[in-house]
This record gives structure tokens, sequence and C-alpha cells, in this order.
């Protein structure tokens, strides 16, 4: 039973704040938009589809408290509330499609009296919440079949259950793998400069009794070179029509070092994170990040003041190095264009 | 004028501690070779050539303490002081290259009395720290014709001032690039578990005015992909008879990434560390390390209880990734075997 990240109950949303995994389990809780739209900047959320989630909350708690006298009054208000929580971060495309959704779910359904078009998206952002962990799922079984028994996995970053509405999308495909019987091992990245794969993905496996190596990013290559690694996992943030995917920093680097040992490189993600808006990888957007995440770790300084830093929060790998991609209607493999494309068109209008 | 790591006056060595670094600057200081000894398994000093000096001083120190009636009677026991420090860190040659070559001095001099034999081995260690630190400007003064004004270049863990006698091997480099009038500014990978790039790189550059830039080991491979890196630089801790080379975990992926973007890799390294008595690199035994510098950065615990670490504290690049090799008697590129040979055939005997 894997964690979920995010619950509502009792019309408040708590977040686990992920900031402060594995030492303290906080459960932080929301009922305004704002605070959701900063949970987001700070990372108490993180992961793409766990801040769609987020996002559709937040977007749902806006409206609550707008008062208006029309429909159009309502969606100006509205308008301006989801363009708040559309600044929050602008690499993770799950983020404007759990918005445009919540939008076009507004829109819908113009013609309900205020309290109950209130209702109807509180509804919606439980139904992509729910709709999340289900997704995983379908990854799951799509995917898991990629792994042998005994297989030992490297996975970049949390692209667990911390990162969903629950159950992962790479660890997803992991956990699926565990489910069918299969005996896996997982090697995990610490992923400075946040440390996702030393906090958060570690803690989330081993809660749920699966084997987990922890490792510094730059020991990977190693590994690979002595052949313990016999599959790389990764989530998304944007995928492009080509199949160019961003995902966190570092991921790029893994893939490379994976193609040179001949070992496959997977990418697990949602439909809602293929941007066929995007030719190619070129165009989405990287967020860079405060000097400090990079200057601190552990919350001590760890180098010098004065000095330049750079934070790229993401990288783009080019299709090419990836050898599948898992989405709950299917694997795109080959020719990302035309597979990308047809797993989309499944999805429902 | 770089920072010297290593001093010895009045009868002291003292050694500036490099696990304080960069937020204290604490100098401890070492009259005896157990003492020495553990500075290295410590790693307050730390560098292949930093090493070989820092041993060579814990030999001339155990020397001292030696009360024997017969050459014979010293001998057994100058031996046993050697095993011990011979025994503090399995990777870098250069520290059997300096206790091999205070062994010679002994037996060289085995007619002096036992008085005058100390003092000779103090000086042969003396000798020793002042001649790396001539070595290494002879290796820049070789290397730096490899970098072109304006060059950005990357280096991965600290093969600075602070890992050797004083100036640097990669470092050194690029100093000598920056002597010779160059624009350089440099990239340093963090380098973690022991962030000798975020501490030891960022600070000595720094204090010597030459811009660097610090990122984490996970975001050198998208630097790349943007064209912002022209060159690579780094040390070594054991280079095998064919080229290849021994360094820093992470090396390797870092070489991975330079062959992938057709960016220059080279190794700077004193002759010291070339071990001809390695036919490659699959001999060299790579050191693993205790798991709390995984689990823990800027002394915090970063990662749950109860999971599986690993920790190798080296990697080996397979001389196919290396562009040159730089030594103080010139370049090895090409055909490494016959390089390396003749290279090392100039050392005086």
């Amino acid at each position: 039973m894997s964690v979920k990240p995010i619950l509502f109950e009792d019309n408040v949303l708590k977040m686990i704040d992920q900031r402060l995994l594995p030492n303290e389990e906080v459960w932080l809780e929301y009922t305004d938009y704002k605070a959701v739209a900063e949970a987001i900047v700070t990372m108490v959320v993180r992961g793409a589809p766990a801040i769609g989630v987020a996002a559709a909350f937040g977007v749902a708690f806006g409206a609550r408290d707008i008062f208006a006298a029309s429909f159009d009054e309502f969606r100006r208000e509205f308008d301006a509330v989801c363009a708040v929580l559309a600044a929050t971060r602008p690499t993770a495309v799950n983020l404007f499609w759990a918005i445009d959704r919540m939008k076009r779910c507004a829109q819908a359904h113009a013609d309900l009296a205020g309290a109950d078009l209130k209702e109807r998206l509180l509804a919606e952002a439980l139904e992509i919440a729910a709709e999340d962990e289900r997704i995983n799922r379908a990854m799951g079984a799509h995917g898991q079949v990629l792994f042998a028994d005994g297989a030992r996995i490297l996975t970049h970053c949390n692209a667990g259950a911390l990162a969903t509405g629950g159950y992962g999308t790479a660890l997803g495909v992991i956990r699926a793998a565990v489910e069918a019987g299969k005996k896996i091992s997982v090697y995990a990245d610490e992923t400075r400069p946040w440390l996702q794969g030393a906090r958060l993905t570690t803690w989330e496996l081993h809660k749920d009794g699966i084997p987990v190596t922890l490792i510094c990013d730059n020991m990977a290559g190693y590994l690979m070179s002595k052949g313990e690694i016999d599959g790389v996992i990764v989530g998304a943030d944007r995928i492009a029509a080509n199949g160019d995917t961003a995902n966190k920093i570092g991921t790029y680097s893994v893939a490379i070092l994976a193609k040179e040992h001949n070992i496959p490189f997977y990418v697990a993600a949602p439909i809602s994170t293929i941007d066929l808006t995007l030719s190619d990888g070129s165009l989405i957007p990287i967020e860079e990040r405060g000097h400090d995440e990079v200057t601190h770790c552990g919350g001590r300084r760890i180098a010098p003041a004065g000095i330049a830093v750079r934070n790229p929060a993401f990288d783009v790998t080019p299709a090419r190095y990836i050898s599948a991609i898992i989405t709950e209607h299917g694997l795109a493999r080959g020719d990302f264009n035309t597979d990308l494309a047809a797993l989309c068109a499944k999805r429902p209008a």
C-alpha cells in the first residue's frame, strides 16, 4: 500500500511536506488557492502529476471563494485564480493540463448556479486525483512486462507515489513488476540538489519493502560499467511530440550513460505529460531555481560565498536515448511521433 | 599565489583540515606517524599527490622515533612504520610511490649513523614536497597550450593546490593558462559525497580570482548539451600502463558525457601517478568508503535509516575516453602504452 501525498478530507487539502521527509512526516493543511500556489513554488508538493492534482484543488478553492453576479464575472476572477496557479512552475505540463481541464469544466457548466458550479469544480479536482492513481496502475500493467525477474533497476529523482496521486509513474511500474511476482531491486540516484532520490524514493520504497540501494548521482556510470544495472526508468515533466523528454536535472546524463552501456532507458508518464503542441524538446522551458539549493545541503552551507552557481531544475533527454515511453494507454517505442499521437488520440474527450 | 595545504615548520607538519573547508580554516599539527596515517584515512589531507607528500613526512616521523642498534633492526621497524602508512588508502598510487621512495632512500643510506639517516629521511620528505610543486608547474606549462583563450573548462573533484604540495595538477594547468594571459572560466562539479568540488575547488579558485561556477554533478551533461563547456580536465589517483585512469567517483561518467558531446577530456597527473606494473585499469583497487558519507550531507541525515548504500570512492575511465594525459615530462596522447612508458623512462633514477 503505497503512500498518498495528497488527501482531501473535511473540505481541507492535506499534503505531506516533502521538504521535511524522511526526517519528519508533517502534513500541512490548505483551504486557500494562494497557499496551494505557494506550496507548489516551495515544493511542499512536487512531481509533475502531483503538481497537477494540487493545482486542481487550488483552482477549486479559488472558485469557491469568488462572489460574482454572472458567469462572465465569475470567469474573469476564475481566470485570475488559474493564472496565479499557472505561474508557479514552468516545466511540468501537467500543471497546465490540470488547470485547462478545470477551465473546460467551468465553461461546460456555465449554466449552473454559482454554488453548483463550485461544487462541480471540486468534484472535478477529486476526480483528477482519483484518476491519477488509476492511470498509474494502468501504466504499471503496461510497463512491468519490460522488467525481467531479478532485474536491478536504476531510477533518478522521485517518480513515485509521492510525485503523484498515489502508486507512482516510474515507481508504479516497479511496484507492478513486484506485484506480478518478480524480484526487483532498485538503485536510487540521490538527485542533487533537492535529494528527491535520497529523501523520497528510498523512503517510499523502503516502506513498501522493495529493496533499494542509495547512490550519489555520479556513481551510476560506475555501477553500469560493473554490470550491476539492468535497466533505467524515470518519470517525466513534459514530453514533446517527438518523444524528447524533460525530467529532473541529471536524467539526460543517465540516459547517455545507459546508451553507452547498452542498458534500456524507459520513461513512464501519463498522457497528461505529453505536449503535442511542442514539436521537440528544445521548446520546453527549463526552470532555473535559486542558488541556495546548490550552495547548501542538509541546511548547511557547503560552498564559499561569492562564487557563481547554476541550478537548472530539469534537462531534456532526446528521444533517441529512450527505449520506450510507458503511458496508461500503452507503450510508445520506435517512431515516437506516430506512437505518441496515437496514444494521445485515445484520451477521453 | 595558490594555497599550500601542507607545511613543515619548526619540525612540525601542519595540514589544513580539508574536512572543514570552506566554512573553517583550521590547521592541524602532526609530529607522529600514526597521527599522519589517521589524517590520511579520515581525509584531513586528500588528493593523490598530497597524500604522497603527507605519507613521506609520516615515514620520516616514524623513522625519527626508532631506537635501533643496527640498520637491520632499524629497517625492520621502519618497514612496520611504512606498512601502517601504506594501509591507509588503497587507490592512489602516489602513496605507495612516496613510501617506496623513502624506503629506497633509507636503503641507499644504510651506512649512515642513526641520527644522520633520520635527518636524510626528513630531507627526502621535504624534497618530495618541494618537488611536487615544481612538477605541477611543469605540468601546467605542458598542458596549458591545450586551452584556448576564453575556454570554459569543467573539472571534477579537487585536483588543485589542496590536492598537492601546491599549485595543483588539473587546476595547475588552469592556473598556467591564466598566467599565460588567457581568460579561463571554470565549472566545478560539486563531487558528492565528499563535496571536494563545492568545498575545495571553488574555494581555492575563488581565492585566486579565477572565475568559478559551481554545479551539481548531474548538471554537467545539460551544460555540455547547451554548448557551455569547451573542455574537461581532471586529476588522477592511478594511471595504468595503457592509460586507463582511476580518479574520483564520477570521473568516468563525465568522460562519457564529454565523448558524447565531442568535448576533449584531459587528465593531469605527475609521473608518480602512473603505475606501469598494471597493464590496465581493471587491476586498480577501488576503495569503498563508509555509508554515512552518502546518507548524510552537511552533517545532517538525508536518507532514511535501514536502506542499502553503495559508496565507491573512485572509478576507472578507460583510455579511449581520454584525449591526452598531461605529465611534468610532457603529454601522452594517441598510443598511451608507448607514450606513458616513454614519459616514465624520463623519470630521474
